[in-house]
């Protein structure tokens, strides 16, 4: 690769070596009432929840923000465990989280289908079970870019997330126990799909290089979190005819039935403008009540951003009647999840 | 201007005549509980305040998302006026607002200082009081990229007003008068200062005109809420270096007194990342902390965007202890701002 010079990068930053650090100081710092750092790169919450509740801990690379630092907060996570950016943390990381949240409740770590995520939760569950402590993973892999019959290892975990987290958060603060949590999280992301669109690329900001590569005027269905190809080039389409592709083929998987209640939310991963999200919201809102669907919670919001990639993804999940509950009722004070229930 | 083609609009969007009708139809559909369309362009709130408090309305051009209208809501705004891309509502429309919410308490009409948006306030007060309608107009004008000599009518409203909605909306929750909730919103108004530095510019969603051409590798400090150039072009410069340069002068507007409270927030206004919002805001709360200041809030977020514009807005206020009980402990449900208190 080539040398990379700082103006290559033109973006706000200082040493590419320090973003994760600088990026969380910056974090606990605006909402030092609600967030801290527990230990290097692990944030939690300022007021952490009764140890005899269960615990909700996940992990994942930075640059991806609000993600999924953002999410920590009462009714939410406990804890994140952050990588580098774009990168999964280590064991040893994870493992340390799962240690300062040992308790007689159990934790639930909540992963999203990447290989290094998995990898890194594997191996520090294992670790960790070893020690006494008792943890659950809940892997989500919402993505549906893989194909319909794709097997659950390649469907990535994508912004979807977010509902699983709020779900499993609330669950676990009414003093639901371990396996509990895990069915109403599990129940949540089985019925969940999300489809990427990404319209340009963006640069690594510690080397600067592209990522995926996008020809002027081109867009992508299916895109991983990441920028890697994953469904079809087609040139630009308009927001309403790119809306209808992805609900036609969200709906592939999910078969909404009459009466069926859902969420949708629109996550902007970067450079896409909030208009374009609200007009894309607008005509996927439709097209769902077409189906039948009644949209419980509708969410537009820059919630897994990929740097300033031009983009969105599309989030479609059906509810039970507790989920609704748990996702619209019940308070969260997370500082990027902010529910007043 | 050379005609404009499809493709040359690289958004995601539909007829760009149809813009604003459709991103406020998608935006009322995702909140459906906590906002809706009084009229055309105008959004309200969906559970009206009781008609014996004091209204508080906005006006504004669309483009700017989350803002205006992102911000009505419990304990923040009643109304918010929209106008087209990047262009003021006339005053008819502004009129009919304040027709919406004639009552005894009154309306505070919260103005940014643009000229058209100006115009228009003035025109539409002038006829509502004709038809016996109790309004006050508040301008903000928190810009102080003109120079701190410079006359009110030249310091332009930047994203500084969320923080005049949600003290002003909250004291009007709480019952107060109109010449109480006007002078606790313009107490913080003249307490405020706003810088903008932009990086790279973005693309009229309407004409794909690009607006304030930036050399690639070169910023500016003082830019306009649509990139008019107001201060100096320099190279780039670090994450540091730029909120230092950025806090002395806002600083010299406000001169920070040892053990005052402040508010701090940094607004993204399109491209540039979370993660680098986030880096500039650890430096800018640093140097904040260094001349004695005490953070009473903070924030980073998409607050009042110009399409995918890189850049952002610094905000620093003086806060009294009305305004930090006002911003920090009083509830808001605005979609965009919430805060559960």
């Amino acid at each position: 690769m080539a040398e990379v010079t700082e103006t290559q990068i033109a973006k706000f930053i200082n040493d590419p070596n320090n973003l994760t650090k600088e990026l969380l100081e910056g974090y606990v710092m605006a909402y030092k009432d609600k967030v801290a750092l527990g230990a290097e790169n692990i944030v939690v919450r300022k007021n952490p929840k009764d140890t005899d509740k269960v615990a909700i801990v996940t992990l994942g690379g930075a640059g991806h923000e609000p993600a999924l630092s953002g999410f920590v907060g009462e009714g939410m996570l406990d804890a994140s465990v952050v990588g580098d950016i774009f990168a999964a943390p280590g064991a040893p990381r994870v493992l340390e989280a799962l240690k300062m949240f040992k308790r007689d409740a159990g934790i639930l770590l909540v992963v999203l289908n990447h290989a290094g995520d998995v990898m890194a939760a594997n191996m520090a569950v294992k670790l960790a079970e070893r020690e006494g402590i008792k943890v659950k993973i809940l892997l989500t892999h919402d993505d549906i870019s893989a194909g319909l019959d794709a097997a659950i290892d390649d469907r990535r975990g994508l912004a979807g997330c977010v509902a699983v987290y709020k779900a499993a958060g609330a669950a676990a603060e009414e003093g639901k126990s371990l396996d509990e949590v895990y069915e109403i999280g599990e129940r949540l992301n089985k019925n969940m799909a999300t489809l990427a669109v990404a319209m340009k690329s963006c640069t690594h900001p510690q080397n600067g290089a592209t990522i995926a590569e996008l020809p002027d005027g081109i867009m992508e269905i299916g895109m991983g979190q990441h920028g890697e190809g994953g469904g079809g080039r087609t040139e630009l389409l308009s927001a309403d005819e790119t809306a209808s592709r992805m609900i036609e083929q969200l709906n592939k998987k999910l078969n909404i039935q009459k009466g069926e209640k859902v969420l949708l939310y629109i996550n902007g991963v970067g450079a896409t403008t909030h208009m374009e999200l609200l007009i894309v919201y607008r005509k996927a809102h439709q097209l769902l009540e077409e189906l039948g669907a009644e949209i419980a919670e509708g969410k537009v919001a820059e919630i897994l951003t990929v740097q300033e990639m031009a983009g969105f993804q599309m989030i479609v999940g059906k509810l039970d009647q507790d989920h609704v509950e748990l996702l619209t009722k019940r308070k969260s004070d997370a500082p990027y999840w902010t529910v007043c229930g």
